[in-house]
């Protein structure tokens, strides 16, 4: 997507030396613009947990390119299987929650299985974190299209008024690679001169909608208002939001739907006002083997002291302030677990679906047996 | 309530100069512990309007307090009628949505009027501004009282385990005069030995949860754990909350509850949970005159800075740092108003009651005709 002008996406191969992952570090947007060169599993594996690069098709993408890093570093060992599955294994243990990580790493390294020199290895390595790079990018774009139809039909309910769409944290382009997947409807309605104004959940503890969405959506020119979470149910009590779009970092094939912790707390409010409520997902992030996302998707805890400091800018300087009491302890649950019910439906690739398991195996029949 | 072993209120005259009304600032606090003197009206409304003060109940005791320093003021002027009365209205101005400012105000001029000469007004008004704020502190300690009962029950289910209680905001002591209204049970059930554990929401976007809850509960040496507004409905839907408890900046006689912005959402999730939420609040709180509070209740918009900016501390110093992007506009809704239906119950100083119209005339038979 633009930056300045400036065609960026957050994940590239470095355009001098090949053998250089570049990733934008999230963590400093948005009052810095700092590029990583990611070159070991460990840094790898660092900015995945650290979260320099977030959001399930991004950490999909990432662990595919992690896995081609690996057959790099591992060189000529790479044929060694035990070996590569082992650093494969550390990949896909660096965050918990989202599925496409375990999905992209595997993907990759089934890839590289087939071939038989270390240089072979190397390519197909490469190769498929490509693929899979850029099927994320047309996923979402076709996410974009699809969604592109409910946000028209109510726009033309309203006249051509301005469509009022809330979001939690960020599933923009920064969390995948073009477009995002709750924000591609709203991207491609705005292309398409549809009036839209997105009311954006800042999202603690890490303020990925303060800080990313609320960026991303800036530099496209969409008119957009920063909230605190707290927010979100006293507009839609008030008549203020028309639509709720959400990514999710993993969802089971039954409809359930893992995002960011606050979710679920929309989707209550998004009920109990009659306001549609949408999931937004490539199909890499389903997960086809769990049936109750509540008990069964794993829940990250992260460190305490991301919601004990905040982190902001002062006079240009990044800088994180304590907003706690220094004795005070905090308690970080990272995702939270929306039961289907309460999911008007899901956007995907394919198409638009009911979040049941009837819904998905209409569009995924191949997958839900 | 004790601050390092120190008994100490939010609000109180200075014992060496009674012309003085001294209260914390409490936009310093944790890190910061800094008293104002209060001497002229503009500073009394700056003190409101600024939340040096807040909560419903010290908002009360201030407007009280407003009024005598009025007096003081006026002087002889105190005797001309129309000159009193504007600036009882211009302390009533200073916020919108808690009623028990025009209660204090209200209150404490109706007692100078009473009187003859400006001494004796000037006296009236402290001494009706102290009477409301002893009656406050005497509410709270009898809600504490109620509110025991609650809290006993569920510990003698859970065979002593710990009772897991969410708040959100600051409803607490520093919100009130003593005790709190919402952290009033907590207090009253920890000082009688019963086993509990507070999930403290921060509160954005001013942080009172993380900043004074959690700052006054450690004081205290009750056990509480921070967490991001967001984190509730998780906990809840893993049986991690026993039971909610908010405070109100009102609630109307028919059960509605306007509280800071946020707590219609946990209302939704403890629906969501059969878990029982309650709203603590004294008589003061309540609104006699507005039947339908969602649609009667102003809600109070602020400065969208108190989003885009955080305040913490850095190495000892308090900063504001900004976290979204530098032309990101933000929406600063301070209010939210929770249905009645959602509301388990009003834990008052007379005694639980149902939130509804019955239920409120049974405790308040005097006021709901």
């Amino acid at each position: 997507m633009k930056v300045d002008g400036k065609d960026i996406r957050p994940i590239w191969l470095n355009s001098e030396d090949e053998t250089i992952v570049n990733v934008i570090d999230q963590r400093l947007l948005p009052h810095e613009f700092v590029v990583a060169d990611l070159t070991t599993v460990d840094h790898t594996i660092e900015a995945i947990k650290e979260m320099f690069v977030r959001g399930a098709p991004l950490i999909g993408a990432t662990g595919a390119y992690g896995v081609y890093i690996a057959t790099l570093n591992l060189a000529d060992r790479v044929m060694d299987e035990a070996l590569l599955e082992a650093e494969c294994d550390r990949l896909k243990a660096s965050r918990p929650t989202a599925v496409n990580l375990e999905w992209g790493v595997d993907r990759v390294l089934a890839k590289v299985r087939q071939e038989n020199s270390a240089e072979a290895r190397i390519a197909a390595a490469r190769e498929e974190a490509s693929v899979i790079t850029e099927e994320e990018a047309e996923n979402c774009r076709l996410i974009g299209e699809h969604g592109l139809a409910l946000v028209r039909e109510i726009s033309q309910k309203k006249n051509g008024g301005p469509v009022n769409i809330l979001t939690h944290c960020n599933a923009g382009w920064l969390a995948c690679v073009e477009y995002g997947t709750a924000t591609a409807p709203m991207y491609t309605a705005f292309d398409n001169d549809i009036d839209i104004h997105v009311w954006v959940d800042e999202t603690r503890p890490l303020n990925q909608g303060a800080r990313l969405t609320a960026w991303e959506l800036g530099k496209h020119g969409i008119k957009h208002t920063v909230i605190t979470d707290n927010a979100g149910g006293h507009l839609m009590q008030h008549g203020m939001v028309d639509l709720v779009i959400v990514g999710t970092d993993r969802s089971t094939y039954t409809g359930d739907v893992a995002n960011k912790i606050g979710t679920y707390l929309k989707a209550l409010a998004a009920r109990d006002n009659d306001i549609p409520f949408y999931v937004a997902l490539p199909s890499s992030t389903f997960d086809w083997t769990i049936r109750d996302g509540v008990k069964g998707i794993p829940i990250e805890e992260r460190d305490p002291d991301e919601i004990r400091f905040v982190q902001g800018s002062e006079g240009g300087e990044t800088k994180n302030v304590l907003i706690t009491p220094e004795d005070s302890p905090a308690g970080n649950y990272a995702f939270d677990v929306t039961p289907a019910r309460l999911v008007t439906g899901f956007i995907t690739e394919r198409g638009i679906c009911e979040a049941s398991e009837a819904g998905v195996k209409e569009l995924f029949p191949e997958k839900v047996s």
